[in-house]
């Protein structure tokens, strides 16, 4: 499964929530991410995630597509990524 | 087409980047948008983006999809976008 997570969390969060989804996920911008995931994989992340988040103001969304040839990536200005995230 | 746009540019380019993203997708978070547009619409927004942006530090991706049915969406948290957007 491919999968783009994006999170938007209080600052005091932040550095444990990049730290979690880098050990999952490709970073490639920001608080954006990206990857292939297995379902039991991404279960774990999630609920680590809920753990960190104060899921009353914080938020994580997540995208997810069966097959990344499925999802086209277009990069406007700065690539921030390590070329090998690359769909 | 269905897309999703995630932008990182200065803080003195934001105001004038969400303006330009919310003519043309829906805000679902930070600086995370999405939304069926055409090819032509997304093409118009990705040049008014580069003359907003600076392009040597800015950046802005776009993740697109031919169909919407083929991304499956998931938030954990707080949903900080109207529920029309939803998939």
């Amino acid at each position: 499964m491919y999968v783009i997570a994006v999170y938007d969390v209080n600052e005091k969060r932040v550095a444990k929530m990049l730290k979690l989804c880098r050990r999952y996920l490709n970073w490639i911008q920001n608080s954006v991410f990206e990857g292939e995931i297995s379902e039991v994989k991404l279960k774990e992340m999630v609920i680590e995630a809920e753990g960190i988040m104060d899921v009353t103001t914080d938020s994580l969304i997540l995208f997810k597509s069966r097959n990344s040839r499925w999802l086209d990536k277009q990069i406007v200005g700065q690539e921030k990524m390590s070329t090998d995230n690359f769909l």
